[in-house]
């Protein structure tokens, strides 16, 4: 992984010496490929960060910032989603999947000052569309549309933002989210607790460093900055400010709020007294007796509800995750109730920092879609994947890794055996093996033995002119390399109870 | 499903009437779901077509051509996600993706008159993209792009065309296509064949009516306008006009080849009297002794490579599937040697028409990508996945299904009695048990059992006040209902036994 500090010709330079060194060593092509790949992202950040096109000649790439997959990525990816998926159906949610695109107007007024990263699509005639910022809007949209009161649903999707891409540490304009939401009229905080559940059985099931939640509520928010003097009118953009304390000291954000937002410098250290402030459910009993701020409805309001979170988050077993922290603002402009973001704690630092799952309530969202804008209280959670594929990547970069399933090759010992060859595979298909052979019509023996030693392919078929007139064929093992001949007819039954007895 | 000539409003008044008969019914919420889906798909595309957007009030839609999934969709569509992967990976593919989009200049000139229903993104500032047409253009860009001489990938994902949608038909502007590729240096017609028995064996896991797959030649077409003295740069055209065959008559494609080709209509004619033609090995044997046709050397080679196919999709199995039609001719520019189609017969026609999967030889096409023109042939079939959905969604219309996989539901038989709920989750979740409770305070007894047998929860826990005092749970096999006393502190272990029995 690349510092953050070098120029882009640095790494790439860099990253060369990493490609030629595992040429020179042979390594596996799986592992070159990941390598090449990662020189060529860089390569083509260069070329698009600069906006040239290398003299006019066709630059081979894909878009800025976004990556292919090799399949060695595509199983680390898969494994991550059935974990995921299976933690989301542990909580009983099913799921719906929308299109990448929507109407450019359902989009429009819901994402606050990030609304100038969506990306449109071209007027061809027609409708004007934009690619999906997130889930979130599109599940509103899809539960105003089809006037749904209540479902507890899970989606797994891209979503497409114009943003500064830093993808060697997961920070992509393509990228997944796999969100999980809780909608209709429930009691205060059941689902709000459950989806903080829900992060942390995800994150523990993937076996990641330590995590922390970081909880706030937006009416705990609010009523600081009412208490604090601050205008309505400022609400947002005050908030938007504080939402950067996890990135900049509080003198820097102070600024923004006095110098750029013309805050009244005492109102704004009135803030800073708060927004430093992190604890647990103390904290929350500290600003109970706030006489300052519980002067705001709003506040005590937010603050009752977080005493109701972190007593259930105790009987949910998840409190210790729990860090209520008052800086905590989230830039979207949907949410009313709780907020959450997640963050892994005790992290090698070259894998970057920052969020991986963040979320919280939005009461309001489903009723800007609807005709008589009837309300479907939601919550939820969504888990951005990309900083943790890069994890698992660079955790897995140097172990053995099977990215094909085949059980069986067949294979021939000598010359013109092609159909015999075909005849088999077509067998073994029938019942269901997965089986391949080579694609050459005289391949050699030994190529072919390589191919099954060095794809894992477990059991191979050894025919010959001989052994076929005998009525008889070869069944090696690969791993042990021993080897052993079976009845050509009885093939196919011998096969069957040697996979199920591997697979025990 | 609505019939071919009837007025938009008209189908919007029929479906009007089955979703009131369906609510007056009180019938299930996903049918219901399902049916104003298809209403307001319909409402939609009035909407659009007229291009209008109801006196500049907000509509509330999906992007036309384009449509969400609801759980029973969902749960319909992964189980044909699964055969088709299941076969992908049963043949030695492995997976890759790639992005939604692509830089514009990679799809440029790959698909010939179909261009322009390339969706492009805005000119934002940046890099000019589009979305991806198919699934075939960014492999080949991928393969160049990393290098890649020999892979067998499958990839499922979805692709983007600005056609005319017909969306009770399954013809979508967004759609699924899962594709399985075999690329790399291989003996002649090896790889061609098993694409074959992909589609077969799919099709047939899909529990589908019969269905044909129509075979031809890109160099047999080419020899044949070549016999026929029709001039090299109007080998595309007339191919465009000969592939329309499977949709119009004869009669109206010679008119399209003379009149707006401006072909003498003897050539035309000459044309006429192979491409209505149609068999199997059979025709090619009567072809190879056409001394016409065999005049030309391109045509030799189809028919040579054609007669070798059919060996070896006896040997596969898969003959009797295959026909050889001579009008088929598929549109994108960058086949070079066998064309597939498969398409359904004996079909409901209230089903639609049309082909299900489709694919061929592209020998030259990722050539186009590498910096020195270096060729990987390639072979592959695409399945188009929507047409077969609209099937089995009708199909599975009226069964019942289930869209969760929720084992146990925890329910209270009295009030006050939610933290004793949350607790027992919280343990069955910690276990991995997929558990499920009402996010009431104080939920009525029916109202959680009536959920547990509407969803089909196999499993309730009801606890009460005296119960827990005495230190048990009942526990309440919800389709007998049956219930047994158990005590508290063995309940994990119970309902592991009862579910891993209830798994055989």
């Amino acid at each position: 992984m690349a510092d953050v500090g070098k120029s882009i010709a640095d790494q790439i330079k860099e990253q060369g010496e990493v490609v030629r060194k595992l040429k020179a060593e042979k390594a596996g092509i799986d592992k070159i490929t990941e390598e090449v790949s990662k020189l060529l992202a860089l390569k083509a950040q260069q070329g698009s960060d600069k906006d040239e096109k290398a003299g006019g000649k066709f630059v081979l790439k894909t878009a800025k910032g976004t990556r292919d997959f090799n399949p060695r990525q595509m199983v680390i990816r898969q494994q991550a989603f059935d974990k995921i998926t299976t933690c989301f159906k542990r909580h009983g949610a099913e799921t719906i999947d929308t299109p990448v695109f929507e109407l450019k107007e359902v989009l429009t007024g819901k994402y606050g000052e990030d609304s100038k990263l969506i990306y449109d699509l071209a007027d061809q005639g027609g409708e004007l569309l934009s690619l999906r910022y997130d889930l979130t809007v599109p599940f509103a949209r899809f539960l105003a549309m089809n006037k749904v009161a209540s479902i507890k649903r899970y989606q797994l999707g891209k979503v497409y933002r114009r943003d500064n891409p830093a993808m060697t540490k997961g920070r992509f304009r393509e990228f997944f989210q796999c969100d999980f939401d809780i909608a209709g009229l429930t009691d205060p905080m059941i689902p709000d607790v459950e989806c903080v559940r829900v992060v942390t059985e995800i994150l523990d099931s993937l076996d990641l460093s330590e995590h922390v939640i970081k909880i706030n509520h937006r009416k705990i928010l609010d009523g600081l900055f009412e208490a604090c003097g601050v205008p309505d009118t400022q609400f947002r953009t005050i908030c938007s400010a504080v939402d950067k304390l996890d990135k900049s000291p509080w003198a820097d954000v102070r600024r923004e709020m006095t110098d750029e937002k013309g805050l009244d410098p005492e109102k704004a250290d009135q803030i800073g007294q708060y927004v430093l402030r992190a604890g647990q459910d103390d904290l929350v009993e500290q600003l109970l007796a706030d006489t300052k701020l519980c002067a705001s409805k709003s506040a005590i309001e937010g603050l009752e509800a977080l005493k109701l979170f972190f007593r259930y988050a105790e009987l949910y077993g998840v409190k210790k995750r729990v860090k209520f922290d008052m800086s905590l603002a989230r830039g979207l402009d949907y949410y009313t109730g709780i907020i959450y973001e997640a963050v892994l704690t005790n992290q090698n630092p070259e894998e970057g920092v920052g969020s991986i799952a963040g979320g919280g309530r939005y009461d309001n969202l489903v009723a800007l879609f609807d005709p008589k804008a009837k309300a479907v209280p939601c919550v939820g959670v969504s888990i951005g994947i990309e900083r943790i594929l890069a994890i698992l990547e660079n955790r897995e970069a140097n172990l053995k890794m099977r990215t094909v399933e085949t059980q069986v090759y067949v294979a021939a010992a000598q010359k013109n055996l092609l159909e015999d060859r075909m005849k088999i595979c077509a067998e073994l298909w029938d019942i269901g093996i997965k089986t391949e052979m080579s694609y050459k019509a005289n391949p050699k023996l030994l190529g072919q033995l390589q191919t099954c030693e060095e794809q894992g392919i477990p059991w191979a078929i050894i025919i010959g002119q001989s052994e076929l007139e005998k009525g008889v064929v070869k069944l090696r093992n690969v791993v042990s390399r021993h080897e052993e001949e079976i009845e050509r007819t009885k093939l196919t039954d011998v096969l069957k109870e040697k996979l199920s007895a591997q697979v025990v």
